[in-house]
């Protein structure tokens, strides 16, 4: 999804909120990877943070405090802040005229919101009612680039996700508290044999933004209680899912698992579709999908697992099977790194996009 | 499942073979602990570890080299052995008049072989024509009481089953590798930001038994390959759970993936029924069930985790949801330790109920 500038005379302004966060180093990094198609690139953050040099393609940058003004002058200005901050700021940022790639939760499920991943429903950028696009949550974005592609080719018709979701999907706490407690267990032989002994050993105190222990575990929840019993994770897998594919109606049901590994999350997909689709042609289709690695050899021990494709864009896809009692059903197992297509990536793709398609 | 014996002036003979293994050890507890209805209780392994001595009910008893004599006099000869030793010596053990009750994968598909779970169908084990019965595959242990307890109320149609795995599945070099694995990577606070750091500090030779480095990580693999990409593994569990429930054409698609926990494996279930069945159906349903523990509070931090439900005897089921799209959709987290129920309980409970039920 490189993009080029559409008018070389002038190259747009962009604003980064959130700069000093873990979403944000990724995204400096990104835009020292990536083909560069801005003009100024101005750092927000909170107050705590401002007056803060950071590098930015190899130049010092000095952080600016979140404020009406920093707006002035910007045409996109991504935010990987916290819901509550991205709900006061995004139409702040708006109104100044700037275009608002969010990150958070605030906007997503809004209707005058497009909800865009750019290999999937890039068109979805034009009509932007409010001035603002949301980026979508970071598990959906682990598997819907591979789901969309093989939803144009043959027709999804319903989908089950199971998510294996890193420490780092809770922040830099989530990272921290994973490998305090694997410090306190890791040499524990004797542990896992009685119920209740590496909750012990790390201790209730020492369980960070977990409902349980994640070391030598695995907690199946993620976010807050919705209706049903539901999590909001797996609610946000179905409604966004729906929403980035355009189909309002889709049966989705997902549960979703935080896991100890650092960074990547992984889903485990069983999805139907209106034609017959065997395992080569879902894998050519996925082969050619932009955004798309294929890595599907299992005799040859090749399949995609977390630690190895950390640090990656591509949304990785092993295990391409159908179902030996459906010939509608695939299975997949996809992975995708949670920091980066999961949140960095995609922001800075939509705002790659709107260059590249003029819509700034 | 606690059995009674039928004719107490005559305790039935109970052979173990494999005694000084994972699962021996465990049985070894567990006949300490359960209610005692043995007369002699025969320990066998290999020539190798003949003539050591174990404890069993509290008294020392000499561990005898599998051979053709052992089994003369013996009821019910129980295997916790690898597949090759079952298929050579639980023929032997019928021969000479015992019921073998096989813990490997040897016969379970084998149409003269019964595959039993006490709780789901113990009628099965009357007809045995090989003198052999079977104990399922681990990953479908875990989760079958569960599902069979919905089946039986609600009539199941269909079943998605993805696991996280523990490395006690792979016997005592899985937990030895996943231990070593942790001490190498644990403290590593970098780790996990670039592709292959993980996999580049175990290193290729500390591998074990999986195909790719398990601490810090998953891996979508267990088993060996089969036809479609599907590993042995997954289609254990759609093939055992069709033989389990008399449903030969159930459909079932499973994932089966490796996670770095000691012992207990979890299964995402998603499973569609005949009738409309609500979250409180359901619930109500498991919470009478045999063998099932029903955790189920989130708001609470209530559900079940391998590390807190390891070392116990019930399969325990938790995050029981209706699906929004589907009435007669149930998605349950289940999780059951791979080594009780999983493997010894199992057994045990096999040839208990073949001594309640008078059929020995």
């Amino acid at each position: 999804m490189a993009a080029e500038p559409q008018s070389p005379g002038r190259r747009p302004t962009l604003a980064l909120v959130g700069a000093t966060g873990a979403v944000g180093t990724v995204m400096l990094s990104l835009l020292d990877e990536r083909p560069d198609v801005w003009g100024e690139i101005r750092l927000v953050a909170s107050a705590r943070s401002a007056g803060k040099t950071l590098k930015v393609r190899g130049e010092d940058v000095v952080v600016r405090a979140l404020a009406p003004e920093v707006f002035d002058g910007v045409d996109i200005a991504m935010f990987d802040v916290p819901d509550e901050v991205s709900a006061q700021w995004a139409p702040v940022a708006a109104e100044r005229g700037a275009i608002a790639v969010d990150n958070s939760g605030a906007f997503r499920m809004d209707a005058d919101v497009p909800l865009v991943v750019p290999e999937v429903n890039a068109d979805a950028l034009a009509d932007r009612p409010r001035g603002i696009i949301s980026n979508p949550n970071c598990t959906t974005l682990s598997m819907i680039v591979a789901v969309g592609a093989l939803h144009r080719e043959f027709g999804l018709e319903s989908l089950f996700a199971t998510s294996y979701q890193a420490a780092s999907g809770a922040g830099q706490a989530g990272i921290d508290t994973l490998y305090d407690q694997l410090e306190n267990v890791g040499g524990r032989r004797e542990l896992g044999q009685t119920a209740g002994d590496v909750r012990k050993t790390i201790g209730e105190d020492a369980l960070g933004p977990f409902p349980a222990p994640l070391a030598l575990n695995v907690v199946p929840w993620a976010g807050s209680l919705k209706d049903g019993g539901w999590s909001s994770e797996e609610l946000k897998i179905r409604n966004e899912s729906r929403k980035i594919l355009g189909m309002p109606a889709l049966r989705v049901s997902a549960t979703c698992v935080r896991v100890p590994v650092v960074t990547t999350h992984a889903v485990a997909v069983h999805a139907r579709f209106a034609r017959p689709v065997s395992a080569k042609e879902a894998r050519a289709v996925l082969t050619g999908a932009p955004g798309v690695a294929v890595l599907d050899d299992p005799a040859n021990g090749q399949f995609p697992t977390p630690a190895d494709v950390v640090g990656t864009d591509p949304t990785w896809v092993g295990r391409i099977r159908q179902s030996p009692d459906d010939p509608h059903e695939v299975a997949l197992f996809v992975c995708g790194d949670n920091l980066r297509k999961g949140a960095a990536l995609n922001t800075l793709q939509i705002a790659e996009t709107l260059v590249a398609r003029g819509l700034v």
